[in-house]
């Protein structure tokens, strides 16, 4: 055990407050759960703040394919405390500040050492709505049902277990709703524009996922289309809208969302040729977890990096449904969901 | 005029023989035509050689869209001396040896002053059966008619006309033959790699377009897909075989070659996503002709270029329609047809 100090509930269930989603699509219903201890290289962790995004949407609709699975937990972007770990976790300890991040980073195999991209090689088998390891679940509902993971965080729960290889261990001093931001969004937003677009000074770029901009002002404003476009919510159209709004020959075109419909993406290859455009795909915007949250953090405190700008609405863990209906009508960016106020 | 000396030909017609493509996919006749004299801006080529690439086949086998017209004359891989030469004409004159290239490069306008890519904006409307400038044509069939172009080169003839920024000039002293290759495809492949790519020691590298390399085989070869995957030969399903053996988030597949059908490229955005691949379309491999290919001549000539080895088979003039046979069933890299031998 990391802790010298083991909490009284250290090795026991613990029962807690979670908003289940039963069924895609419908109002989460805040019920009263349990939460199995930490197995091996796992944490329990005491979310304080969670929030949402625009994936949440998207799986919480999601009916069928290997992501959907119901009963579930939804939720990926939190920060909490730890309050217990399992058997052979050294990296953090009870009382410690972390973030759960869905993307995997060991820290140990060939990708995760490797300088490019963001994979992680540690564990062959993909399980989409477990744990990592095995495929299991830490929680069960009212009649000892089991409830499912969602990209094995699901931090809409007072409690949640999540595996080592998915925590970012924060600075006690860091605050903690701007924490949340990191564990997701703002972090592939960052890592994409830094990591793989590698954008320099002077360039124009486009962001596709507001909604509000339109291919001719684009057009118009960037002189023959922009050097980068992004495209952040996973919608086929919206990523041939970007690619057509890239400059000839420069323009690279980053697709970041999440398309969770298989509706493929029909791209003209003689106008690929023609125009010597680029396209590239990123999960998590390129960004090793463990490495490079750190340094967002660190640029953070160093007043090199707006996170508040970020945060526009807060609510009560009970009025999380409000928080799905701020996104879904545009109204937010980011909508904290306190747990403990 | 860039030459002090007018040859006796200079500013008349000249009759001389061409290859003619009178239908889609039938056999080349070798018919007499006539040449017009150079317009401005123009340059017309004593062909001495000429070589047929993969995209002759495709262009010679299209029956419908923009990129095809009959009668035509096909053709754009050569090298050829400078007959005579338009007004405006002072980067060749008379007795020059050229390679022309059907890729424009002005060299004057924005995109052929930047460093990157190998657009040239220098008109605004395309011809692809015609001059560059007005879209009319310089050759005449037996009967008077309208022979087209093809790339703007057209070298399946003894003369042709082609405009300034379709040319680049050779030192006299290099070999003619390997002069043809660099107009097109060596050129293509060498830009592809070292422009478009920027492969780095030790990379491995899948080249898609020559049959023989099964999807299998290369996985297991390069250990999870290669670093980079070229398609060569313009076929939708040889992108998406190139696509799926590139490696995981590092991998890049460079479609090079010109795909004539409309068949769209359709891609599975989550496995894009998820891979973090990239994509990258390049037209001639991102060379700019007046400026990149003398750096593949000196390289040559300095023993760091190996041309030779392209070169499988050698044909007269009159037997051009053995040179497609040849391609056709795959027995030949490159054919160097000679006009004058």
């Amino acid at each position: 055990m990391g802790s010298n100090s083991t909490p009284q509930t250290a090795a026991k269930p613990i029962r807690c407050k979670a908003a289940v989603c039963r069924k895609a699509g419908e109002p989460l219903i805040i019920e009263e759960i349990e939460v199995a201890p930490p197995s091996s290289w796992e944490i329990r962790i005491k979310i304080i703040c969670t929030s949402l995004c625009q994936s949440d949407i998207s799986l919480w609709k999601l009916s069928a394919g290997p992501l959907s699975a119901f009963p579930r937990i939804l939720g990926h972007e939190a920060a909490g405390v730890v309050e217990s770990v399992g058997e052979n976790v050294e990296e953090v300890k009870e009382g410690d500040i972390v973030i759960p991040v869905f993307k995997r980073n060991c820290g140990e195999c060939k990708d995760c050492k490797c300088q490019k991209g963001n994979a992680c090689s540690k564990f062959l088998v993909e399980y989409p709505c477990g744990m990592p390891r095995d495929g299991s679940s830490r929680f069960k509902g009212k009649n000892g049902e089991t409830l499912h993971h969602t990209l094995r965080v699901s931090s809409f729960s007072e409690y949640t277990v999540v595996d080592v290889t998915h925590i970012v261990k924060m600075s006690p001093n860091f605050p903690i709703d701007k924490a949340s931001l990191l564990s997701c969004g703002v972090s592939t937003g960052l890592g994409a524009a830094w990591k793989v677009a590698e954008i320099e000074g002077g360039s124009t770029v486009a962001i596709f996922g507001l909604g509000a901009v339109g291919l001719a002002v684009i057009k118009e404003m960037s002189d023959g289309g922009a050097d980068y476009c992004f495209e952040c919510i996973g919608l086929t159209s919206l990523m041939q809208e970007a690619f057509n709004s890239s400059r000839k020959e420069t323009g690279k075109t980053i697709i970041l969302g999440v398309e969770m419909h298989g509706t493929p993406l029909s791209i003209n290859p003689l106008e690929l040729v023609m125009t010597g455009k680029t396209i590239i795909g990123s999960m998590f915007g390129g960004v090793k977890a463990k490495v490079d949250i750190p340094i967002f953090a660190t640029k953070y405190l160093n007043n090199e990096l707006n996170l508040e700008g970020f945060i526009t609405h807060e609510v009560n863990f009970e009025d999380i449904n409000k928080a799905f209906v701020l996104l879904q009508e545009r109204k937010s960016l980011r909508c904290i969901i306190w747990m403990d106020k």
